[in-house]
Order: C-alpha cells, then structure tokens, then sequence
C-alpha cells in the first residue's frame, strides 16, 4: 500500500476533501501512483492525515465517480488503468490581448449605429423594471419558438399601419439578426436552390451564403434596383432585394419594377423574394414606401425587419414574415429551433410598441434624422457644389458621388489625415466594381448635428485644391 | 385630362395627402387611370378640393416615390406603365389561431425548466435596473461579435473554477441557445465532414445536422458512455458526446473512456469532440466532475455550455470554447455574424457572475435540487420498490425502469390518466430503440417539492396493480 504524503490546509478556503481529492488525482495522473495500487483504507487515511473519515470517503467517492478509482467491494480502493497519461499533460493557454490601436477618428460617416443621445431610456428602463418585477414564471421557460405571440402581434399591427405588409402573428418568426433569419430560409429552402443577390449590395450577405453552402448568383442593378433580365438569366430561385431603399445605392425600387419582380416569381415553380426592410422607417417625404410584400396577392414575398435601425442594434431583435404557403414547411422542419430573443427583452419591447413608446420614438428620430440629413445635404451643397448626392429621400445613408480626379481610396484617405471617416461604394461591389466616378456611402444616424458642417469641411479641405 | 372625385375628409385621423395619395393610387392599381393619363395640376386639384397645393405636392410626391407616376418638368404628372395590374389582388391573410386545447396534467416530469420558485428575481432586478440607469453608448452599438469582453471573462474564469476548462476570453463564443453554436461550428468545419452523435441523444441533435445538411452517423453507448469501436468504424470526424452527464441516460463517462475518445482524436487529421456539458452545475456527491476541455492537451475539444439549467432557459445564453487551433479559422469564416444577445442582457450576467449572485444560485439550487432527487428518489424506493434508478447522481434528470411487464408507452398512458405527465427514453432513440425493459426518463427540477411524494403515489396506483 502506497503512503500519502499530503499536507492538508485546514484554514485554507479549499475543503479538506477536495485538498486531498485533486493530490490523489495529481498522483495518478503523473503516474506516481500506477494500475492497481490500492489506496489506504479510509480509517487509515483519516487517521494518518488527521481527519474525518468523512473527508477521505467524500475524496474517494468524487475520484470513484471520475473513473480514476475503481471500488472493490469489502476489499478497497484501486488505481484504475488510464490508456494514455501523455493526453493528460496539458498547456495553459495563455491570454491573448489584442493590442490593436484606436484609430484616430474625430468624425465618423459610418452608416453603422444609431443616434447615440436620444434613445428613449427611461421609458425603456422603466418597462424592463416593470417586466421583471411582475416576473411570472413565464421568464423561467422556454418561451414561444416563433417569438412570443404578444409581441408577434405588435409587429403584425405595426407592419399593417406602417409597411403596408399584410400578415398574421402566426406568420412571424423573431430571431436575433437578420443574419439568423437567413439561416433559417437557407434551411427552410430545397438544398439546390439558387440565391441572388443585389449587385453592389449588403456586405454581408455573401458571406452568409457561402458560409451555410448555398449557391447564390450576384445580380447587377440599373437606376430602378434588380435588373430583372439579368436575374431571369441567372437561373436563380430566390431573389433577394432592398427595394425601399437599396443597400448601398439608396435607391427605391418604383412600383413598375417591384411588379417585374413579382411576376418573374411566376414564371417557375418555387421562386420567391426576401425583402430586406432594413431601414424603411425613415423616409422624410411623404409616407414611407409600402412594402412588396403588400403588393404581394400570391404568397411569394418572405418580409424582413429588424429594430436594429429603428431602436438600436443592440437589442438584435430582428423578425421575418413568412408567407402562408411556406409555414406549414416551417413548421415541419425548423419548429425545433427556439427563439433566440431572451424572454425580458421580448416583453419589454412589446409593451413598448403596445404602450406607444416606439411610435412617439420613430416620430422624434424622423424628425431628427430628417434634421441630420438636411444639414448634411446643405453642408454638402455649399462646401463642396460639384458633389451630387443619391438615394438620399430614405433611409441613414446616401452616396456622394465626387468628380475631382480623386480615386475612392485617395478620397478616403485624404479624409482620414483630417480625421474623417468616410466609406467606399466599391467595397460593396461582389465582383470587380464597375469603373465610375469615385462614390462614397455616407451615414448620418450616429453622427452628431453638430459635428456635421464642420466634418464637411475638413472633406473638402481634404479633397479640394 | 380627368377628374378626381376624392371627398377628403377634413376631420379625420388620416392626413389629407394621405387619403389623396390613397385614392390615386386606388385608381391607378384598379385600371381607372390607364398608363399615360395625365393628373390635374397641384394648382386645379387643390382648387377643385379645396385644400392647400402643398397637400396635393405630397402626395403626387409620395406617388413619383413609388413609381406610379412620372413627372415631366413643366408640362405635368403622368400614370406610370405598370406591367401585370393582376398581380396587385391580393387577398387579405386571415389570423389563424391554433385550438390546440390544454392537456389535463397536474405533476410534469419534464426534463425541460428550472425551479419556479427560487430564480433570484431580487438581484436580477436590480442588477438589470443599474445597467440601463447606467446606461451607455455601448448599448447603442453592436457590441463584439464574440460576446461582451466581460461577460466572456467571466465565464473563462467560472468555467476554469468549476469545471477544470483551460481556456482564456478569446476563445470563448456567447450565443442564444445550443443550436445555434452547432449551426456555428458546422459552418467552421469542412462541408465534407462527418459528426458522430449519442444514440440514445438529445433529440433536437439529428433535426440540426439533418436542417444543416450535415453528415451525420448515430453511435451507441455502452455504460461507459460512447463506444469507441463503434465510433471509429462510424467513420466520424466530430464527436458530440455529454460526458458529465449523458443525456438521455444519466451516465457518467470515467476517465478511462474520456482517455480512449481523445486518444481517438490523435489518430487522424481533423478529429474533434464537441463536449456539451448542459447540466454538469448539478452534482450532488463531492465536486462536479471535470470537463473533457480540462482533460485535453491538444486543443481538440470544443466545450459547449449554456445557463439554461443554472438560471434559466428564458435567458438563451449559450457558450463555446473553441481550441486555440480553430481561433483563427473561426475569425476568418466566421466572424461576420454579430453576438445574438442583447447587450442589456450581456452586462447584466456579466454582473450577476461578478457580484457573487451566480455562484450563491447555484449553490442554494444544488442544495434544493438535491433535496427535490432525494425526495423522488425515497419515494420511488418506498413506492416502486421493484423500480430501478439510473443516473441520479448528478444532474436534473434521471431514469427510472420498470420491470412489470408493462412497455413504455402504456406506463405514459397509464400514468397520464392520473394526471401525471412521465417521458419515454426510446424516443432517444434515433434508430429502433433495443428491445429493453421499459424506462422512463423522470426530470425534478420543475416539479415542487411537496408535490413528489403524491405524484409517485400516483405512478404507483398507476402502474401497480
């Protein structure tokens, strides 16, 4: 029999038994102790070490249940055999800091973020309080996995008045990000199938498809968005559009084409289009364009939003309509995902549509965006008079077309030695970018009002000579 | 040109160059304003309807937006072209509210849910209440695409404490649910790998590989848990396993086995295991039992966890540790996709971790659920004498067999009739279930206390005749 030489902490924070639990495993691991030596008795070992028997049995039984140990009933404790004691031999790993420093920006035009001062906090945090005092066991289950239908119901009436997209709750699906929403129809759709994709278009987009393996095709646009000749040729299934303003150009779709669209998904069997109404909330004429989802008689729109824009990016609460035709699908093959949204969040932003917050707050940001805009346009107008703005009726960005000579990247670097972030439009280009005149994609949601003459004038500082 | 025969009504809720705007657009969709037709000027409509000229400009504008009309400078507005009038019946979608009516039940053994009573809604609150009273700009933007910094070293330094894993923040992965992280790693695997599952196993496993189009091959158990014969000939690349606490069947991997599965990964290029540790907070004799991670030296085990069981599944929190070795792929494929969980939510965890809250939790959960296993378990003992209980030493579920010639199913009718809900373990099973004697899988962690004892009198009555 072995002799433990373990000195025992009794003041220490760890227990006794775990003390001696972790030096037996040490022991055994190192291979001090081998196969099938028997261990003290526990009277013995109590005695030796000065403690309960209490102690060593709790060790023993902690080293039994990991399998280091094997029990012989009525004869004692055994080194059980491990096959390899080389695997247990293990490297910390080791922190890794990213040490990457902060760029120096004083400006930023990023069409990323939302304005940063005037989210309705306090309404916010008095609902949130007020969902979790009155917490009722429905936050200690896992909830509706479509969403919880209080809240799908908000969005149905909300997506009526504001979009024009005709649809139940029971048609709504809530996800964190649209890019989960994605996931979702790429698994909802036949394996086969083909994607297209708005060329230039979402950043992201892409990546999704490729990442999960479906085929998708790039389809380029004309003034009006998705050319339907070239999608016809494309052999795609599925077209995925930004028609109420589209990433990046800021373009909006006209009924004509939005109608194109809807009759190509009748030229063959199984074609349908995602809307993505990422930022539709903000058009400053007139009402906001109504969705091709509500032009849509033959269920063949799936329609996605996101409060990303509209509240903060923060909160991920994204949401999809999915046409009648499709849900019995849905239901047969993807009903065991849960929702992703935590059950406080899903209340909390129910009673704030419900309670009228999020229609005063989408009121106030049209106002103050629309403010945003119109100083940026005015800045741009007089400061630099030869640029020429698109897109820029909806939405919290618009592009700058500038004719100086200057290449986009010259561009965007002439604003960062001023401290200005500007962004090209090439990027979004999924192919080679079309040769043009040098195209910015400005945001204004997160900038503030006024930083935003002075930002113009560093760029024309920056561009003009 | 024509006439508008539009009777505003001035005292409405809806503007009046919304009702303009609608009515147009009524009489261009419906054919009454053939392509080409001319409109009134803003000067003779706003005559004719007696109200300002800036209304009729907004609506004409709202109608050039989308693309029903056209203007020509200086000589008027004009009906658009639009190709397929037809498709612009719709029919309204109808609410269609499932009738499904409620199952009489009055005990559940469900092995879904945490305790009702004891979540600590105190501290919760007013963790969440100081983070929105604090709030910052952090929770207006999208926060790391990994998981809040905090909250990800909060759980590296929980998981290093309690669970034996070796692992710094940078590996970590925040996520909303299980499924999603698998979705995650099998887009960060090659197309062409092959994952191998627990048969028995957590039945949603083989609906996210099968949803993925992701190979998969199911693996027997012996009592030690996954066998590694089987596994090797399976072919498998990646294999799931829940070692702490098998899922369905309760076992216990030892540490011989956990030796024989690693070991395993050596033996070809790109063999993982992916260790999903659900349950493993709750172990009732000594220490819980540590992960396979802590066992790893060769980063090729991947460690999944969630709060699902330690607080609540209404959180959605899920996590993954990803070995140092897939960092960088995973960066480069993968890190598009933003962080599912609220940012509210993220800093209010991270608190709850920080402050001491989880770890009292848990410990006053282990005591209560401990006391909830022991009250089930007397009862059956005293109740079922001829019952045969596996499993039970760590976790929130167990399984219970009975030899009275009864199978599965009558035993869940049986006790159905008495108003008790008790599961199957053959629906596991992803192929035929064995021929075996009949077990039921019986979960504690929802069910009350003082409701234990008359639950099992009633499987009794039940199932004993």
């Amino acid at each position: 029999m072995i002799e433990l030489t373990v000195s025992l902490q009794k003041e220490g924070r760890v227990p006794l038994y775990e003390q001696l639990y972790a030096h037996i495993r040490q022991e055994i691991i190192s291979g001090a102790f081998v196969f099938n030596t028997r261990l003290p008795s526990k009277r013995q070992l109590a005695a030796h070490l000065a403690c309960s028997q209490n102690t060593v049995l709790t060790a023993y039984s902690q080293l039994l249940a990991e399998g280091y140990i094997t029990a012989r009933p009525k004869i004692g404790y055994y080194v059980n055999a491990l096959d390899n004691m080389a695997q247990l031999e293990k490297g910390r790993a080791q922190p890794q800091r990213p040490t990457k420093e902060p760029e120096d920006c004083r400006y930023d035009f990023s069409h990323h973020g939302v304005d940063p001062i005037h989210f309705p906090f306090a309404a916010w945090r008095k609902i949130t309080k007020d969902v979790i005092n009155e917490w009722d066991e429905e936050l200690l289950k896992t909830g509706h996995r479509q969403g919880h239908p209080d809240l799908r119901a908000a969005i149905a009436t909300y997506l009526y008045q504001s979009r024009g997209v005709v649809c139940s709750p029971e048609q709504i699906v809530v996800s964190a990000g649209t890019e989960l929403l994605l996931q979702l129809l790429i698994q909802l759709f036949d394996e086969n199938v083909v994607y297209a994709i708005e060329n230039p278009g979402y950043e992201k987009l892409n990546l999704i498809f490729k990442s999960s393996r479906a085929s998708y095709k790039t389809v380029d646009l004309d003034e009006n968005g998705m050319r339907p000749d070239v999608l016809l040729k494309s052999g795609a299934d599925i077209a995925c559009v930004t028609p109420s303003h589209q990433f990046p150009t800021g373009r909006i779709m006209p009924v004509s084409r939005r109608i194109q669209l809807l009759n190509w998904t009748r030229g063959k069997e199984g074609r349908y289009i995602v809307e993505d109404d990422y930022d539709s909330e903000f058009r400053y004429d007139g009402r906001p364009i109504s969705s091709l989802q509500g032009l849509d008689g033959s269920g063949k729109v799936i329609y996605l939003g996101a409060f990303s824009k509209s509240l903060t990016p923060a909160l991920r609460v994204s949401y999809m309509v999915l046409p009648e035709r499709l849900l019995q699908s849905y239901h047969e093959k993807l009903n065991f995902y849960m929702c992703p949204v935590p059950t406080v969040e899903q209340k909390a932003l129910y009673r704030f549509i419900q309670e009228g917050h999020f229609e005063r707050h989408l009121n106030k940001m049209r106002m103050l965006y629309k403010q945003k805009r119109e100083r940026l346009v005015s800045s741009i107008r007089s400061l630099l008079p030869n640029a020429v703005i698109e897109g820029a009726s909806t939405g919290l960005h618009f592009v700058l077309k500038i004719d100086n000579g200057q290449s986009e990247k010259a561009l965007i670097e002439a604003a960062k030695t001023l401290k200005v972030r500007v962004y090209g439009l090439s990027q979004y280009y999924f192919e080679q970018a079309p040769s043009m005149e040098s195209a910015l994609l400005l945001g204004f949601a997160a900038i503030k009002y006024d930083d935003i003459y002075d930002a113009v004038s560093r760029l024309k500082s920056a561009w003009v000579r």
